[in-house]
């Protein structure tokens, strides 16, 4: 099998799954318990918790763990918005329409209730520019949520940029990071962000986990999701996964060593290449300024889906996103990108990791050639 | 170290953590990915899924992954309450002071919001009676939720009665069932339960999975908690962790042949009558229902303090629950059963697992006689 949906969930570290081995074999204590196995596992996560911390330039004490980034989303835009539907107000929310699909769930749920939300457009290359966000903004503007990197096209938006102009009007900023962490600068001061949302299994960690970073966390009045025991600075109940998080802490640790810049450009170029050697027509769908991790391409005279199908035990590869891989229809992203179901079904999102090598790539080639007409 | 904490978080089982190991070594793909790699992955969960309703005599399509017991605690009641509030009702819930800390924050919560809440208090078991149940009713009662075992007594509520008088009025009824699962029958049918709410790590699989159980949901209008992509009958989004759930799955299937009634019961016994021949006063605080693996002893005679100071590195031992073991207080449970600061400061809570033997009762009461005085 040879895998290319890293975006979708990035292969496992194998030193993580040592991590995970061991500590949920030797560490099975509830790291709130406060004999010494509880106390150990206490201090794996509080390790993970430094490790993550440091990796964005953050505090210890702004990181919550929770399930992943789908939940971070949640404390965080809800976390914001409800107290403020809660005393009254009717608090603005600004996101853009090419967010990942649980940001858009929550934005209609919030809509429900009372919320204003505006929609932001991306360009032709699926960017959202500081501009439009700027001029979004109205009195009541509470947050505004951006993703960083696109998980469908791998488009990266200027957040920085996005986050000067938010902090011009003093609106906190909210970025989903899940699929630029520990592949692009995610510093939350350079990037100029209040609220960040990482996910576990996007870097080679396990699934299930993933951070809330929440700036100046002891100053806020962020309602949790989950209310639990007062874990996690009272944001986030239920017992601490100590396997989980000692396993993400290694997977900060070690992903530098597996994945690198160099080695996933490589791959893109001879993709593009033997595209083009071959005379193949394709298209870039997210703009130049994309994640050298995933590329979306539009093949338009290829038969993808007959290359998928006959692939289907040996190629892993997506068209849309995961969650809406066995939809007939073209994902949200591509619908906003005025794709029509011909184009959507042509698309491709190739996404690469450490695993992948040259002859992968060529096998790749040989099957697009196989199904591409003429 | 000799572990006597199972009720905090039971040891994890030889064969969950081989399939946690293997399953994240080999199955990374996203199991919402339609390659055949994330099709290998959906299997295993709906595998697991079909072991874990099997278990309690429900439908695979009324199980739902959450991360764990207090997750699916605040899905069941919020997404019970929620919805009512938002139509402009005022739901009114029913629950017990004795209840896991989730719950009463969830309660408060929704207080916060309008929910009317009846906080019930146990008789001095701490057992909760059908018949107090069925006084609280009220015209707009939306919920009960009685938790099944309670964590720091192991005292068993009279669920399946409870049902009836719950039934009888058509008012569901839901259950924190994270210290009975596997240990007691909990079949939902037999139970008179519409909702339950399990946990992983208390039957020995790994931390950050369990289930919310919910009848007839395809009928029912529950509000998520956690917004998302439409995983989980878009009740519960976040990409589904295949190793967890498995693993998980696991557990379900394993437990029985690591933990029996009889080998508990043994225990137990042999702990009550060493310290009926040491002459050491001690009171079982759960009253006569209590669950086999788990009992709470105030020791007036003995210097516990002292004991779990000495042997800190040596002897896994709780007070209260996990979640309140580094407050200087006493838990709320102990303070409902009218326990001042000297009485909670005497009290052990010693829970078993597959794990221990005679010997490590004998430890245990060498120290406890090493630690009283006359
Ligand atoms: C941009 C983005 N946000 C959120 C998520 C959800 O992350 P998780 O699976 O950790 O909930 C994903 C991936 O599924 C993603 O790509
Ligand atoms: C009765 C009860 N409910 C809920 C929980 C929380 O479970 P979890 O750690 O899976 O969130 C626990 C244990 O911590 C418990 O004993």
């Amino acid at each position: 099998m040879i895998y290319l949906d890293s975006v979708a969930s990035y292969p496992s570290l194998p030193e993580v799954d040592e991590i995970l081995y061991s500590t949920a074999k030797n560490n099975f204590a509830n790291p709130s318990s406060s004999h010494s196995l509880g106390e150990q596992g206490k201090e794996l996560v509080e390790g993970a918790r430094e490790a993550a911390a440091d990796s964005i330039g953050a505090l210890s004490s702004e990181v919550v763990f929770t399930s992943g980034a789908t939940e971070s989303n949640n404390l965080i835009i809800k976390g914001v918005i409800l107290p403020l539907l809660l005393k009254g107000q009717k608090p603005h929310l600004i996101t853009s329409i090419l967010e990942h699909k649980c940001v858009l769930s929550i934005s209609r749920y919030l809509e429900s209730l009372g919320c204003e939300v505006t929609y932001l457009h991306p360009n032709s290359d699926g960017e959202i520019q500081p501009s439009i966000v700027k001029n979004a903004f109205r009195e009541n503007t509470a947050l505004v949520s951006i993703m960083h990197v696109n998980n469908e096209l791998g488009t990266i938006n200027p957040i920085a940029e996005i986050g000067e102009v938010c902090m011009s009007e003093k609106i906190p900023l909210h970025t989903d990071a899940a699929q630029s962490y520990l592949k692009l600068e995610t510093d939350v001061d350079e990037l100029n962000v209040d609220f960040m949302s990482l996910s576990s299994h996007k870097v080679g960690g396990p699934k299930g986990v993933g951070i809330a970073y929440i700036r100046d966390l002891k100053d806020l009045d962020i309602s949790p999701v989950v209310h639990g025991a007062g874990q996690e600075f009272g944001l986030r109940g239920g017992t601490l996964p100590t396997p989980l998080i000692a396993a993400f802490g290694v997977a900060i640790q070690s992903f530098s060593k597996y994945y690198t810049l160099e080695k996933t450009n490589k791959l893109k170029r001879q993709l593009l290449e033997g595209l083009e050697k071959a005379n193949i027509k394709y298209r870039i769908n997210g703009g130049r300024n994309v994640i050298p991790s995933c590329i979306s391409l539009t093949l338009s005279s290829s038969n993808i889906q007959a290359l998928l199908r006959c692939n289907h035990a040996s190629l892993a590869l997506s068209q849309g996103s995961a969650c809406s891989a066995r939809s007939i229809e073209p994902s949200h992203v591509l619908t906003a990108l005025n794709f029509d179901r011909e184009q959507a079904s042509k698309t491709l999102r190739i996404s690469f990791s450490h695993k992948n090598t040259g002859e992968d790539i060529k096998i790749l080639l040989d099957e697009i050639i196989k199904f591409t007409g003429n």
